[in-house]
Parts: structure tokens; sequence; C-alpha cells
């Protein structure tokens, strides 16, 4: 496949199904083993304006979604941008107990899915929504032990 | 695959790729021949309430990437929302000449693209944005005979 900047592979892993009901909504979970490390999805990313995120999106139910997407600039400071991610990067629900971990590759405006462990059969797959929680965290009583202050988990424990 | 209602299969062609910069902007392009018919992908969307839209994501960037998604009301009215695409949905372009065809899932949230005939290696994926257009249509001077009012295409001619 071709994996030159210039192109960007779509991955989708085949070992993943879509359950419209569940206690927290829709949410994706695994039809067969997904090994540690494999890539879940690749999407690309609609990165919104300051002024449009704050006038408008931050007042719609499409907030929920959106990520954190920081961005350097040109005098060096970080801004933190929000982004659309147009892929199964809406769809999973937060764990502090995540299975699935992303990366950002900010010039390209994608951003891609891998398993952080051996997801087996039947497991929901889930993210940590890091300092992006809109709501109640059920899982507030358990160790956030992996999740950078921007949301960015570690990959340094599985091979990407 | 699982496909009852309960679980919806979430299919994506190996055979493609994005390419960051294109005339269009990002694009979707064949890496492999397509047979007409192949699922290219299935995307959840998440509907826009009618004041948010008008409200909100109209004045937005957002605007460009979202479908009409009309519902049927209580009294049997047909009700014209927008829709968010958390998929390639929102990465294809737009062409009168389309290969890519889409059909809706009302109650399940679920768009789905399936190739409207035979693609060729290194041909770009593109819809017809129908009357969802908000920009000058470059292929204006071609007929438009697939397409229906609403935007979605017939797929009549091909095995779905």
């Amino acid at each position: 496949m071709v994996t030159s900047p210039e192109h960007i592979t779509l991955i989708r892993c085949p070992n993943i199904t879509l359950i419209p009901e569940t206690p927290k909504g829709r949410g994706i979970f695994a039809t067969a083993r997904i090994p540690a490390g494999t890539v879940i999805d690749v999407c690309p990313v609609l990165v919104l304006g300051v002024e449009e995120n704050r006038e408008h999106i931050e007042k719609t139910s499409l907030y929920h979604y959106t990520y954190n997407w920081p961005i350097k600039t040109r005098d060096g400071k970080t801004e933190k941008l929000q982004a659309v991610i147009f892929g199964l990067g809406s769809m999973f629900n937060h764990s502090r107990e995540q299975n699935v971990a992303w990366t950002r590759d900010i010039d390209h405006l994608i951003i891609t899915y891998r398993a952080l462990r051996d997801i087996e059969v039947g497991e929901e797959l889930c993210i940590s929504y890091g300092d992006h929680l809109t709501f109640v965290d059920a899982d507030a009583h358990t160790q956030d032990k992996d999740v950078a202050e921007d949301g960015i988990m570690t990959l340094s424990n599985i091979q990407v």
C-alpha cells in the first residue's frame, strides 16, 4: 500500500462492529481478537477555527464529539484548537481503563487509533477523553495513569 | 460478520487512499480496481437539531461537510435535517459524473457508500452533492442524470 506523506492509507480493522444501543449509547466492539498495536482506524479530521468553535460549535451537540487539537503558532506557543474526527474516533466511548490509543498527525490532519493491549472478542473499544470530558465520568474512581494532560496516551509500551 | 440490526458491520474497502493535496483539496483515490457495487465505507452519522444547525453549524466551515438528512415527522411530513458524517463521506469530492453512491439508514444513523460502476486504479472517488452544493459547480455543464432532488442517487443499475 502507498505510505508516503503524499498518500495516506485509510486502514480500518475488520474485527469491529457498531452496536447502536448500549448503556453508553452507540459503541464499537470487537468481533474477533485484536492484538496489541493493531491499527483500528485512520481518520481524517477537520480543524475548527478558534472563533467558530467558541461562538458556534461549543453551543451544539457536536461539541461532545470534538477533540483537542494543539498546534504550534509562529511564535512557538501552543494553541489549543478543536477538531471534528471523520471516522470511528467520534464513536469510541470513554473509559479510564481504555484499550485504544490515538496519535495525531498534525501536518496531514489525520488521527490514527491503535489497540493499546490485546482486545478480546466482545470487548468494547474505548478511549480516554482526557481533559475533554463533557459529562460526569463513571470511571472517575479508577486511576488515570496512561493519559497525558492533553489527552494523548503514551504508546511507548506497544509496538506502533 | 455480524449483520443483524443490533450490530452494524463497519466495512471499509481497502483499495483506497487519501491524497492530501489535489486541485479539489483532500481526495480519495483508488489504489486497486474496485468492482461496481463494492461497499467503500460505512459511516455513522450525527443528526443535528434544526435550531443548532441554523443558528450555529451553517455559520461554520463544517457546514460544507454536512449532508441533507430527511426524516418523517409524526404527522407524515418530511423534515430536512442536516447530518455530520463520521467517515469518508465527509472526504469525497463532488462530481456530476460521480462513481460513488450512498444510501442512508435513517433508523440506525448510518450511511453506506458503494461503487456506482467499476472504478479503475488512480481514479478519484467522487459523489454528487446534489442540492447541497455550497460552491460553484465546475461540472455544471454535464448532465446530472443520476441524482434525485434530495441528493440520493438511484442504485437500481448496480447490485447492492
